[in-house]
């Protein structure tokens, strides 16, 4: 598929971080729904991220499906693009935080990172602090094997 | 966020049909499993697509978590980025092929158009036919309104 040779992990890191760290930066958010029938129903959205302290930080309406699966269920799985430079996080809920409980250094960051800043979006947005468990990153089939950077929470070195 | 102007209904599906067209077109998969404990774990892949007869052709390992998530819950929820020129699709398993199952016209089409050929990729390859319920797409905020090309499987006109 590819003529460009495997990066190493240290590469990988180097580059996912930067990914997560840029202005603007986009995610998708897979979340999902446990229904009344014992079905369960995925929702996906993209939304933008800041990356701090090593958490994923969201913001979106409390009433959204993103924001209601993400607060139920205690997890999201994410996928940074473009699909031929994915980086995908499972990461867990560690805090969601309403306008008068987010710290203001966080909502002063998710502002600079993102571009817009969700205290001026209205009452009903909430901050989703994600902890990373897991990050794998890839550009082709030759980047399968390594891909995985992130374990249960720590680093591979 | 943007200064273009927002495009017509009319565009947005000829540029929607364009993209789900185009050769070498990854989209972003989520899917939902039902855990015994009642809890609903999120997942999130990005596979080729082939777009056949207004269907959405995937074709992934049938011990994948998206084929178990697909065939167990008979739905999917599609991206197609980028994130900021993204298309939106509610989709329901239609019909999961075996390869022995597969018609061999739509083992062609998705070949050409993914520019690999599940079917020579081993016997654990299942060919997921998907059929969009919603399908929405938007650039920008200014875009929000008017997002919603098809609904309950039909196209709005």
């Amino acid at each position: 598929m590819t003529d460009r040779l495997p990066r190493t992990r240290e590469q990988r890191k180097t580059d996912t971080l930067a990914k997560l760290s840029a202005p603007a930066m986009d995610v998708w958010v897979a979340t999902a729904a446990a229904e009344a029938d014992g079905h369960a129903t995925s929702h996906l959205v993209p939304l933008s991220l800041a990356w701090i302290d090593e958490r994923v930080v969201l913001a979106t309406e409390a009433d959204s499906a993103t924001a209601r699966n993400i607060i139920s269920q205690r997890h999201a799985r994410l996928g940074l693009g473009p699909t031929r430079d994915a980086v995908m996080i499972d990461a867990e809920l560690e805090q969601a935080c309403s306008l008068d409980e987010v710290p203001d250094e966080l909502a002063r960051q998710y502002a600079v990172q993102a571009g817009w800043d969700p205290r001026k979006a209205g009452d009903r947005m909430r901050f989703l602090v994600l902890r990373p468990l897991r990050i794998q990153a890839w550009r082709e089939v030759n980047e399968l094997a390594g891909r995985t950077l992130m374990r249960d929470g720590a680093w591979i070195t």
